[in-house]
């Protein structure tokens, strides 16, 4: 059996579900609860449950007890209660039992939730204690703990001296992890008049809607004076305005995600989606998504997983078009946003600098450890990051080697590259099926086959692509995924191969007549042309030999000094070379940087994705002095005419900041130990070498590990058992597991649909073995399944998601 | 004299200034700013200051007084005393003394501040009143209303019961306004021992430190128990760390905004910025923004400014590259941000439907009034979205046209358009400055010549480009610029004039054996071009001609039905017409839309900048039905295969929908009346039509209007006096100014320097004379100098810019 699911939103149909906060403790939430459950509670056909999750205090005065008082028809339950009358944390610590974790605490509230079950219609009101920040019993403060439950909010604000304050404050800390609130309460303070404002407040800025009812009777007043103000308060039109408010809304939040679906059909024109075949019960409808799940509308087709309520949490197994790092939902990145938001908004770039972007510049230069690199220049996302970078290459070589601006220069590539969707990426990359039927398309380069890597029937394997392989021999093996990336390898006869193929192809009488202003990688891993992991021998083999060999570029005399002797050590030479990690970098791969892999240094770098830790757009392209001094001149014409309206927008790179520290820090926190270590196979098959060990991703010899078991790994490459379940070949690297299938019949890559049956069978699991319905979303690359974890995935959804593709491979 | 300056950021080198929030009434911020004051006052080279700028409670009981007692060496003052212990908007209000006004308030703090003259190194501590949120007198929160300031922050926690969750949510709510917190405050608390948590809370979170310090005694244990209370804790070590913490704090932060100019030379490489030139004191360090204004380095070559403060408002006059809406800094657009970041994060839009990308859907379908669109499509910035556009409509028409995958169809577009960065969006646009270098662009078009507007000594006329005036009539007078916008002009000369050019040129031997695959056009003004503002007339015949003339574009029998007859009335015929607002939409020219000023509906619209109100990047695409069934099919590969990481970016969206919602809101709540009316002249000369009073931007007949007078517009364009500040001609626009200069000897266009000019004494105007160092950060277009403003500038602050440019053009 897997590892539990985590509980996902609670949201049934039949249920209308509300949570309680307060703007303070002692505001008032037990007894405007009590009045929301007295006044809900109105007819035999509606059912209302009242929940106090953590109470703290003796239980004799407790909340619930308080409920059953007053609210004598309704089912009132505490399920953590500690006698200490102080917050949560600390009575849970001084009280000799176990405490609860958050996830067994949201997990609890919601079996709760789950077991109500209404007659007719019915409600649950969840009373939060203390206030919105006050730590629960496991020191999460409960605006953060309840977060992944995400429900409806009803928001007592404060009546007294300062409570204006505290009211928006609490509202904002709410409102900023994602909360809808649905309604402020608040009782009428005479002195303060804090309704007055707040009523105006919270319509003008927030439209939402401030219920006010008298203050209730001093403590002392007896019971007979609290039954009678209950009794008076309860049937107020205020009180039925808020019960009306909080109906419509539960109703109007389920028709709505109910009917996205069909009108997002009618109205949206979606990425990279053929809607010939599009049925609407196939749009994916996300309500929220919290660190690797999605909330995901459960298909009314399915009964099973309705009566687990309205949302399911789903497995977000691309990780979001591979963006994912520190999780959806993350309060510090929202935070960080906001921060920038209001210091800054957007403000120019043009030769105007803030300090988001200067210290993130400053903190990628350092992480990049390449002595080559020195510019930051900032754009949208990795399409644009790279047109920039190619403008900047093509603009070094054509002054270079003196070829004016030449309008036929090309890039060279690897074969089933991809950059990016704008024309001038695209033209990076060999005719294929993205981008060939584009009429502006036109591939203006030369791309290289090349090696790949990949555990074929449990072996690690070195495949050759047959103009590599004369004399036959197609898979060199290896003992471990290590021992491929072990730098040592150079200097054999592997590397030789590769040398003569690269000179040959390069020295061929028809390409050496064609101009080359750049060569294109992406390092180690080849994404969107099909999850192909290259031999970093190779591609580290290819950066040397158009290095060494300038004069394979070069068909005029170069000006200055011979091409192959490049101004000083860090200047390019032969041609720039441009390191794509838009994909594979900001460790993504298990490293900061794509290129420690390798031991090469760029000239160039790009970076976007992961940037944001999952946030957001933004990319950079890095780039060597001397590439920028091109560039140089007196002549504005001459600059790098470049720039986005948002060039470096202040709330992208405080995020990113934030991301990129937070990711460094947690490598140097060794976070990821758990995965990289011996325990997950990556270290087994070291053989003996200390150099293995470092952590830092030294480029000598890195780490190679993989959030993936290596074992699974294994298992996997070995799965044959039908047509559709036949596996060529697997491999994983720090967050991505690709699985290659046999292609089905005819069709091969992005048009084949060999993954489709792991795909659905992912997105159909329904895991309700263990109570919750849970699945996983993926996306496939034709006959190439993957699924990516995040930087902040755990072991747990590993081994869940591990647990069910043995389930699918296994079974027939 | 123009109306006052706003009062900006207050940072002063020798005056260490800091600001004193509390998490809650009544938490000791009055106790703790006393211990600072003793603490900080240690030496005779120190000065100590301490403001309250709005104090409520009798004065005999108030904080300045408690700070003469405690710390006699301070000075202290109070600005605003009301008498009455409430909110200091409900004591302002009974106090039967005017309020003063936000603006009026912040102005008066940073008289005070400006005007401590310390002999040595000098600390001043400005303490708020009550909670982070507490109205002040003019009603704004605290929190709100002291943003421009931009002090660095204490906050003092609060160590009662309930005090963490207030001390964490009045952290945030400061936070997410942009405020630096640079410590957090607390007295120990024993029996709640909030101080434990929060030091942790706070280092791990936000790195934040933490002073803890021990309560003081009770209210009631008299004046000797309280001073030997602060003997005590003062000399204290945790004190002493606080307070070099603010000093260190400080330095750092003057060090670092003088250095970040030099770093950024080294370090980033700028958009559109000729390095090669660029001298670091030419950057703009820009230390946050708000508003209409950056906060901006004063350059340290300016004594006078120097003595002003480090930092100064500069107005944002090119509303940072056309992007500005809603204001720099704006806390509902951080509220959004923040929100959709916590509920979402990033979530893929591959088949996947989220609620702000499909109400933003709704909302702009519904918002552009154009029955032909149908269908929005996500990408990340104007150039994406016009290269999205460009693919739509060139497959549609292929299709159409029986030409397949054609790669060698055109655009049709005006000179000196401009669409983007990208190669594809570059590709759109004639050979010019910003393309003639780059090595893949490739004109793949024809580009017609067009009539400019403009008002030129005085007068406005249509200005016809030489191949349309063969009789040498070469300017058309009117009366108004709402006469060249009325749709009536139509079926004259002019528009027989048009028709002719248009079909010559298209009919011409040369073109006629071209394929043209869309008409695309930025609706009345060229922007990056030069500030064109073309007759909308011109425009609006050229969408008739192509739309009726199909002939012209089909060589071939179209498939199924003839090419002039479409399908309904609702499909393209002729060519697909895209309109690239990118620019000119989303009431830049003071309309929803700025296809409504022609009476045309575009087939495909393209929309980014201030789509986002002006805080980061997203674009959208939207197509009518016709073009988007063209990718229809069974086949993956037919499907638009376009589609960036972050497609409809769950932040971005809902930043928009905050954003379209409040303008449009400001729309129809007539909030730019001020500025439409009578009283700006832009309704002077309107010959008798109702219509020009629609404000709903009606297609017929669209109220043209500006933020700037048009009365000022009139007096630029008779502006002669050097040669240097000779006016050819100006025009205004919503809230665009754009003013010709005759381009100086020899170069025209983008590489004149005629602008540099008027740009340079904007720059430069320092606007001493009331009181605040003032100036505006403008980038001018070649011989085209232009401002513009956001949807929120005041009237204040276009009077006090048409004051220095008035200033400037009347000056020698």
């Amino acid at each position: 059996m897997p590892p539990p699911a985590p509980a996902g939103s609670l949201l049934r149909p039949d249920l209308r579900i509300f949570q309680v906060f307060g703007a303070n403790t002692d505001v008032g939430k037990t007894i405007w609860t009590t009045i929301l459950c007295r006044a809900s509670n109105c007819d035999t056909e509606t059912t209302t449950w009242y929940l106090k999750p953590v109470s703290t205090g003796p239980a004799n005065a407790a909340d619930a007890k308080h409920l059953r008082t007053y609210a004598p028809g309704v089912v009132s339950e505490t399920l953590f209660q500690y006698d200490l009358a102080v917050s949560p944390h600390l009575a849970a610590r001084v009280s000799n039992r176990p405490t609860p974790s958050d996830q067994a605490l949201i997990r609890s509230v919601r079996d709760f939730a789950m077991g109500c079950i209404p007659s007719g219609s019915g409600w649950l009101f969840i009373e939060t204690a203390g206030g919105v920040h006050s730590p629960g019993p496991a020191g999460s403060t409960q605006a953060d703990l309840y977060m992944p439950l995400r429900l409806p909010v009803i928001l007592i604000g404060d009546h007294k001296l300062g409570g204006i304050s505290l009211s928006i404050s609490a509202f904002e800390s709410l409102r900023m992890r994602g909360y809808d609130i649905v309604a402020v309460l608040l009782f009428e303070g005479e002195e303060y008049k804090n309704h007055e404002y707040l009523t105006d407040y919270f319509r003008r800025h927030h439209a939402v809607h401030l219920g006010v009812i008298p203050s209730p009777p001093l403590m002392d007043s007896g019971p007979q004076a609290m039954e009678h103000y209950y009794q008076e308060v309860s049937s107020q039109k205020q009180v039925a305005a808020v019960v009306t408010l909080l109906r419509e809304y539960h109703d109007n939040r389920i028709r709505r995600l109910r009917e996205m679906a069909v009108i997002s059909c009618e109205k949206i024109w979606f990425p990279f989606t053929q809607h010939g075949t599009l049925l609407s019960e196939d749009v994916t409808v996300i309500d929220s998504a919290y660190e690797d799940h999605f909330q995901t509308l459960a298909t009314q087709s399915n009964p099973a997983l309705q009566a687990q309520g309205v949302l399911r949490p789903t497995f977000d197994g691309s990780a979001s078009w591979w963006t994912q790092g520190l999780g959806h939902g993350n309060p510090k990145l929202a935070l960080a946003a906001a921060y920038a938001a209001s210091r800054y908004g957007h403000v120019t770039f043009a030769q105007a600098v803030h300090e988001p972007a200067l210290t993130l510049a400053e903190m990628l230069l350092d992480g990049l450890q390449n002595p080559r690199l020195t510019r930051v220049f900032f754009s949208d996302n990795g399409s644009t990051g790279v047109e920039v970078a190619v403008k900047m290459a093509l603009r070094a070589t054509c002054n270079r080697y003196g070829w004016g601006t030449s309008k036929d220069v090309e890039v060279l590539g690897l074969r089933g590259s991809y950059h990016g969707d704008t024309i001038g990426a695209m033209d990076c990359s060999e005719p294929n099926t993205f981008n060939e039927k584009v009429e502006w398309y036109s591939g203006r380069g030369l791309w290289l086959e090349y090696p790949t890597v990949q555990c074929a029937n449990g072996q690690w394997v070195v495949e050759l692509p047959p103009i590599m392989a004369p004399g036959g021999t197609k898979s060199i093996e290896f003992r471990s995924l290590s021992e491929i990336f072990n730098v040592k390898r150079r200097k054999g006869q592997l590397q030789e191969l590769y040398v003569r193929y690269i000179l040959d192809t390069l020295g061929h009488s028809n390409n050496l007549t064609r101009k080359f202003g750049a060569l294109l990688l992406e390092p180690i891993v080849l994404g969107a042309g099909g999850m192909a992991l290259v031999d970093p021998l190779f591609q580290r083999t290819l950066v040397e030999v158009v290095r060494q060999r300038g004069v394979l570029f070069s068909n005029s005399e170069p000006t200055g000094y011979p091409p192959n002797e490049p101004r000083d050590k860090n200047d390019w030479c032969g041609l720039p070379v441009i390191f794509d990690e838009v994909f594979t970098g900001l460790y993504r791969l298990g490293h900061f940087s794509a290129a420690s892999f390798l031991g090469v240094h760029p000239d160039i770098s790009v970076h976007a994705k992961l940037l944001t830790g999952g946030l957001l757009p933004l990319a950079v392209t890095v780039a060597s002095e001397g590439i920028f001094k091109e560039f140089d001149g007196v002549d504005k014409s001459d600059a790098l005419l470049h720039g986005h309206s948002y060039t470096a927008h202040p709330v992208g790179c405080q995020v990113a900041l934030e991301s990129v520290r937070t990711m460094r820090k947690m490598e140097s926190e060794r976070k990821w130990d758990w995965a990289s270590g011996q325990d997950n196979g990556w270290a087994e098959d070291l053989d003996g070498q200390a150099d293995f060990k470092d952590h830092n991703g030294s480029a000598k010899c890195p780490h190679v590990w993989s959030v993936w078991s290596a074992e699974f790994v294994k298992w996997l490459s070995k799965q044959k058992s039908t047509p559709s379940k036949r596996v060529k070949g697997a491999w994983a690297l720090g967050s991505i597991l690709a699985i290659h299938l046999d292609p089905d019949q005819g069709t091969v890559g992005y048009e084949s649909n060999a993954a489709a049956g792991i795909k659905n069978a992912l997105l159909q699991a329904n895991g309700l073995e263990d109570g919750i319905a849970w699945n996983v979303h993926s996306r496939a690359l034709g006959n190439v399944f993957y699924v990516m974890a995040s930087q902040v995935t755990s072991k747990e959804s590993i081994d869940r998601l591990e647990f069910l593709m043995r389930s699918f491979f296994s079974g027939n």
